[in-house]
């Protein structure tokens, strides 16, 4: 109802009055102002999660990335190299390219035929008068990075750079051999809640004793640090015979490189029993990467704050947290194994995604009890337990967002 | 589109502009500036009908009360008082209470299980800091009234006083024993327009005569006062003999105690043949509370503006106005019997409903059609009937409640 | 977000930055602001198609034509003239009429009976004082026109005059004798988009190539102009044997005369071996008015922008533009054939709507492409090439719509 200028003036009286160790504020998951900059400053910012390699293996393959009302052409170009194009025309706006995925020559504009390059170049502009300078008419870019076989788009004039942390997280994430998977399923749970919520609930396991008994019987955080230590210690003796990384990596918020995307890598073990997150712990897939045995452990990877994964010693989940508007949301999983893994003899589709499809669902139900909550006029932000550190790091690295000009 | 504090001027001016006798001016339907006012100023401070002391007989029994983004806990204590109490867990905000109705010894919130006594009091939270202040982490309390049996809660920080009311109503209410009645059903009808509408449409029997030929043929009300005080006159005389109450109150708009919710009781006559609110004119359940015979009356009682009641000698209807939004409200009705009548033996569900039922989807029809009507750049406020003079005295305390501060 | 002051002044901004020979930039497509705007200056404005005479022949009968939150009741009076009454109850606004369509002797409000003449005055308002002029309480008049048959209404309290456009059209109208036709169909069709991109499509046919394999392979409008001429001045000859018009009209934008609709007339030929816009090039039905043989041509007519109309040697479309919202708008086609066509004997209803159902479908497909592009953040409006020049004659009429006090 306000205009503008004020209710940014109101974001800023709101971030300085958010009280340390407490939720964030009503408004936060309220206003259509703040929902506004987060799109602005978060969701056309970072960097997200595209596709994986294997879907675009020859020049001219492509596919689509949609998020909100972009839409974007991830493709392999002649010369075997990934880009990402702006899906519109550039003669009135149309949409270029249809079909969510397929193989061409060119992209031609089903409206007026104007014709593209797989490069973005423009090929062909029907009866366009001579003064036109045709080198300024072609499909705009987007930038894009290949990191272990998955595919970065960020919408940003001015992406954070991928610098520091190739140089951190390639030699943990080699062994693992992500740029020789292949996604073997995904699946997309919409929630009727901000988008905040989820990355919220995602970050903190103190939810997992109540919330998730499937989860909570064979992963090991979900209890005090100090009951946690002793398994991961036995663990990591395991990851270094089997050839698991096990050097941690903490780039979030504060620890974060200028310019850069938050990230981080670390392994925390499983329950005895659990080779990998199965509901009766058996294996699921083949090994991944260079990996020589089960450790039974899971590593978290983040790759910017949007797109966490979750690598066990089979098989590897990726996230993507996907805004609507500001009371709906999709939260989407990509499920990866061996590419050599074949469905039926390698794995059972049904066993590899029951863990993360029971939790997520279950997810769904809390966040959405959550949202209906916070709603409310009585809702007042509480105080965080220390489980919920890394909530409390998304928060304060989403604030710095905000405030950053 | 315009900002907040211009708005509200504009509402000023509306208020200002508004000609006695005459319509509500289009803005008060549809602008969401005025909206939004309705909400604060009447659907926050009044006090509204939750349910009815024989839906929580019990230690731990509780409804759940909603209303737009509000949910609110109605519950019975050890004690077994009635408390109401904000279903917003003050950890992260969660909703506490999931389930409609039920019976429990307390409540444990479904994202991290901190669970709240029967009082509202934290019972515990699970690894949170001593250096909290855990009685103040209970759940937040909600005014709450039991009146008669019936439930009433307010959201607002200083609700109206019931004082007044108790000691004009108790001795008009006391014979029909409500506080011994149960609900036999309710029914939510969906109606597209703003609440004011359906609050305006049930004030005035102008429209009956067009609208409801089932109730016209029956109820009194719909004619000149000339030829109603006759009818009325003898059936005082039939109420006195059958221990029903005679005697009026007027506590509406101007005539309203300081600090008090509007209230009335006045009792109209049937026609011959009709001994209560029947599509035959037959006795429909048992006689209520005290009284010893039909009168062939019923009486209309407001506690509240949102929440009148119907009376007749054998069964009471109340009627709640819900908004969902500018344009949506929920008109719900509420039929209650006499708590020792059984369905089937003592009466006849599909009878009982009969009139009021079919009364409201008509009334739905032409409430719908008056919103269309009023959406229109042509629509120009119209003057008043006299039949219409309770709708005039809604419209007349609904306008003092926007510029009361 | 902003305030109705500034957004109007950013108006003001959009239209001085836009660029002359390229596409209408973002908001003009996305604005709320603008979107007011378009409702308020152009569908409060413009003359709109309500109907065809046809429709009402005898007196009592009655159409509605219904746009956005508007009903108009298009009467047939006791003295065989055509009224437009605003659909509006002067006591509370209701719809007074509920019928799309009927016959009847006065218009009684279903809410409280007001009931009202075939004129629109006051006939009876039950119980309403004698202090209030009756004479004042009539339901409101809206502008109407019947030109040729066809009938137009405008809500402006000052609509564009009529009286150059039928001293311009009447002559090359006349002879296919429109108020000899009737409707033989209409359809509407649902299109997620902003009503200009409707618009901006129907009037060019640079897309017709890539978009209407069945348009383009009949009519000869899709080609660069000089391989049009030939064929035109052939069809031209056959035409003055025909009966057909030949003059041309060009009235639209700056060729308009002061006070009045744009307007157009203007004939073009179908390729060899089509007679009318059929599948086979057949003829489809009787030939129309005072037409004596098939000159293989169709006419494009403008009676203002909003109802664009096509008329072959045996029948005759007329298009209409309705918004629903800024994103969602209905394109409506009618179908006319002459009077005594009988379906079954003297057409065929599937064969008559072939061509334009399936160019409307396809029409549909590229305009919902067009706006999802436009949408987007890297949209930047391209340059228009010379087949578009209908296209580029609409935004600068419509731009300047805007800017007119």
């Amino acid at each position: 109802m306000k205009d503008q200028e004020s209710q940014v003036a109101d974001i800023g009286s709101l971030i300085a009055a958010q009280k340390a160790g407490y939720a964030l504020a009503q408004p936060f998951y309220l206003s259509d102002a703040i929902f506004a900059q987060d799109v602005d400053r978060v969701f056309y910012q970072e960097w997200q999660l595209a596709g994986h390699v294997s879907e675009i293996p020859d020049a001219g393959d492509y596919i689509l990335f949609e998020m909100m009302r972009e839409s974007v052409i991830v493709v392999r170009g002649d010369d075997g190299k990934v880009r990402a194009l702006a899906n519109v025309c550039r003669h009135r706006g149309s949409r270029v390219c249809i079909e969510p995925r397929g193989n061409t020559k060119r992209f031609t504009c089903p409206y007026h035929a104007w014709a593209f390059n797989l490069d973005g170049s423009l090929f062909n502009a029907r009866m366009l008068g001579q003064d036109h300078d045709r080198s300024k008419l072609g499909l705009k870019s987007v930038a894009v990075e290949v990191f272990h076989g998955l595919i970065y788009v960020s919408l940003s004039d001015a992406p954070a750079s991928f610098d520091h942390l190739r140089v951190d997280l390639d030699p943990v994430l080699a062994p693992f051999g992500l740029a020789r998977t292949r996604i073997a399923h995904r699946e997309s749970y919409p929630v009727q809640a901000n988008w905040k919520l989820l990355v919220e609930n995602y970050n903190e396991c103190y939810h997992c004793t109540a919330a998730h008994p499937e989860f909570a019987r064979s992963h090991a955080t979900h209890m005090a640090a100090e009951r946690v230590a002793p398994l991961n210690e036995q663990m990591l003796a395991r990851s270094k015979a089997a050839g698991v990384p096990t050097d941690f990596v903490d780039c979030i918020g504060s620890l974060r490189p200028t310019g850069s995307p938050d990230y981080a890598y670390n392994r925390y073990s499983l329950f005895d029993g659990y080779f990998t997150g199965s509901e009766d712990g058996a294996p699921l897939a083949p090994l991944l990467g260079d990996i020589t045995a089960y450790d039974s452990g899971a590593s978290d990877v983040y790759v910017g704050i949007l797109n966490p994964m979750l690598i066990y010693c089979d098989h590897a989940l990726i996230y993507r947290f996907v805004p609507v508007d500001k009371d709906t949301s999709i939260q989407e999983i990509i499920w990866l194994v061996h590419e050599d893994a074949q469905e039926g003899r390698d794995y059972d589709l049904t066993r590899l995604k029951w863990l993360w499809d029971v939790t997520t669902i279950a997810d769904k139900q809390i966040i959405e009890k959550n949202q209906a909550g916070v709603n409310s006029r009585f809702y007042e932000p509480g105080p965080f337990v220390e489980m919920e550190a890394y909530t409390q790091r998304f928060i304060a690295a989403y604030l710095a967002t905000l405030t950053t000009n």
